[in-house]
């Protein structure tokens, strides 16, 4: 026993699902970490043989998968939730939301609104996930805190919405941003222009210029609604796929997100092009944007991955149950019951995510040499018996309360429920200060209201 | 102080939604208890200076709403929970449920099954479930043992299905439990034939004069999929819900399940007629079986109540998911944010499942001089604030295990999220032996198998 190589960590897990090889569920395994990567996943009985581990967690009713990549969100706006629900999207945007956030807006509303975001995240399963909002600096700031890890969307506006900075301003901001991102371990940036048609021809081709020559994602709203589309034509005379097209961003660095509306040779030039879909089901039925043709572009090959967007639309950041939406509504838009099963969904939650932020040789999957993301959900509940099947009891049964420890890059940021970087508490008092300030009538919104009246 | 009445109990409740009237939410209620019913709801402050209880309740940050009605389940199919996942449905039903149910359905069977499904109801504030399967007097009895508030279908099918039994022996031994019913307070009991196309005139005949002489409820699924409506066009030349018009069965008393195919005439028959609709969206989804037209029926004035329909297809009994799938589902299918609001999913889920079962006298909301069947929901969790409006964050962004006490007919059957009449640990266990015998071959399947191939 002597000779047993001393490693970080070793957690004996009931089940490992890898998702790589596909459908794979491995009984009694281990996953052995050795710093920031994972080491070996190997039977129990072999793991106790060869390893001596620092610290040992036992996870025996537990189902061991890679961390959840949520491949779109806006982190702040968690502090929406629940703000303005069942009203029409315009009104929903322009009545209550961005007067809302003209109102509050600010370094610590983006920090508490982050802060309530990655705890809430971290608590159901997810380990990174590709941002889009305001401040990204103080997101990146407390990604970097939390220990989890983030793709942060450089916001790419164009002058003409009034945001005050030129877009060249934006872009040299935001490449500092990208410097910075460079040195963080867990940090990656993306450019995030929030959909096309709201930019000029000449800021989409800055972008194609940057994100070639810094290898950077464009992470964008394209086809989210009609309305989206119907405005892009009057303005440009096409649709935004078309748009992109001629901006020469039709390509594998493009993340694009919603695609509700895609003609059938859209769709073929979508899979041509290489470029990765975001699937957010929840956000788009809640909203009725549309339905992106998931198992279409599935089928075509299409990279397509999961994304909870926002909370004030969604209203929770949970991708355990925009999967288990995924596999629904993809069998019922389909009439096919074997479209997306449950083994594709947790792909799309994982690998194919790592895929679509350019992360899959490092996270997305749980293999010898990739960084140890990983999240333990106890499938010993009520809820979740009995066990015929772990892949589909996964996917159609588990909720979150059921994830009992998260680990990014080998340190525990979930342990059995609790949060070790982030207090609790904290964060439920410093919401409940920003929910009393959001339902407070302010000058603003009374000045604006005499003047509309 | 000395002349305060003396109560039962009080729930001193940081909101109390009693969905009747329709969208009220009070802040800083109580209810109060006597007996098995609702004495009042009133402000905090009235009810400590007006009433003395033997037992009180603080949940200053919870939500008390009415107990959830299930009013669709096969709640000792609960152990078929994942046994057959991503299949079309006739292989799934035909090559694994059924053949798994010859196997194993006994009175044994339907007790363990039962005891799972209720506690697992009770534990996502399920009160009162409608429920149609094999041996309907063990569920009757495991629902009187737990305390929780049941119909139990009494089984009808036709001979030519080989069940043995003539229908008239099973409407006699049925009747039998329909007498008993009317001796516990908290069963009910419906005729349930498992879906019209499957039954001769004749027994039809029979349904209606037993539902009317006895003013039984009748439970049925109805237009489930295509197949089922192109199986009675063959069969009887006519679709079933003509079937039943001719039969004089629809009217008031019948609980049509699904109705996921309806034309327009058929949607104003249904609305004239006063027939009440249960509708599964989760279920019917994963079996992509097709979608009730919720929208345009409650536009129509149809009653429309919430099932989850039975662990087999869903997989949870989760009505609190339900009411969101079904709150999502209707915006999207649409295109209309508006559609089925939160207010409106909660009814569905509540006094419109009670009206469906006849029962809405005396459960689905919380009023003086109903039975005090209801749910506190802990709102103080990281995925539930901010808390700008109750209601919405009631459907869109809370999770079963919010849920921390239930009451039915004014017993606490869940106390802080532990349940009082069932014993959960023994529950895992019984549930642990099954899923080993369902996963093991039997001699039965193994001739099937070499009779077959």
């Amino acid at each position: 026993m002597a000779d047993r190589e001393p490693v970080d960590c070793i957690i004996h897990a009931g089940w490992v699902v890898p998702v790589n090889p596909a459908g794979a569920v491995l009984e009694r395994h281990s996953l052995v970490i050795q710093g920031q990567r994972i080491l070996a996943v190997l039977p129990w009985r072999d793991a106790l043989r060869r390893y001596r581990a620092q610290r040992t967690f036992r996870r025996s009713r537990h189902v061991l998968i890679p961390g959840l990549i949520n491949a779109h969100t806006h982190a702040a706006m968690t502090l929406f939730r629940g703000f303005a629900d069942d009203l029409p999207l315009t009104q929903w945007l322009r009545d209550r939301i961005w007067p809302a956030e003209q109102r509050v807006i600010g370094r610590r509303f983006a920090r508490d609104g982050v802060r309530l975001a990655i705890a809430e995240m971290l608590r159901g399963g997810i380990t990174c996930f590709s941002d889009m909002y305001y401040l990204p600096t103080v997101t990146a700031d407390e990604a970097c805190a939390a220990g989890v890890r983030a793709m942060i969307g450089i916001r790419v506006l164009d002058t003409a919405l009034g945001f005050g900075a030129t877009p060249e301003d934006t872009l040299e901001g935001g490449l500092s941003l990208a410097d910075r991102c460079q040195r963080e371990p867990l940090l990656h940036c993306s450019l995030a222009p929030y959909a096309p048609e709201a930019l000029s021809d000449h800021v989409l081709g800055q972008l194609r210029r940057l994100s070639s020559d810094h290898r950077l994602r464009v992470h964008s709203h394209v086809h989210e609604t009609r309305g989206d589309i119907a405005q892009a034509q009057r303005r440009e005379g096409r649709r935004p796929l078309a748009q992109l097209q001629a901006a020469g961003l039709l390509n594998g660095n493009l993340v694009a997100v919603h695609m509700n509306h895609l003609t059938a040779a859209e769709r073929q030039t979508v899979a041509r092009a290489g470029l990765h879909v975001v699937h957010c089901p929840r956000s788009n039925l809640k909203l009725a944007s549309g339905f992106c043709p998931v198992t279409e572009l599935l089928a075509e090959g299409v990279n397509v991955a999961l994304g909870t967007d926002g909370a004030a639309s969604n209203n929770s950041l949970d991708l355990l149950g925009e999967m288990r939406t995924a596999a629904l509504l993809a069998k019922g838009l389909s009439g096919d019951p074997t479209a997306v099963s449950a083994g594709t969904a947790l792909r799309m939650a994982t690998l194919n995510g790592a895929r679509a932020l350019g992360l899959d040789t490092e996270i997305g999957s749980l293999e010898a040499g990739k960084q140890a993301d990983c999240v333990a959900i106890n499938l010993d509940r009520l809820q979740a018996v009995p066990l015929h099947h772990v892949l589909p009891q996964l996917v159609y049964a588990t909720q979150r309360e059921q994830v009992s420890d998260v680990w990014v890059a080998g340190h525990q940021l979930l342990n059995r429920g609790r949060l070790t970087t982030l207090d609790g508490v904290s964060v439920l008092r410093q919401t409940r200060r920003w929910q009393r300030r959001l339902a407070q009538p302010s000058w603003f919104d009374a000045i604006r209201h005499w003047l509309l009246k």
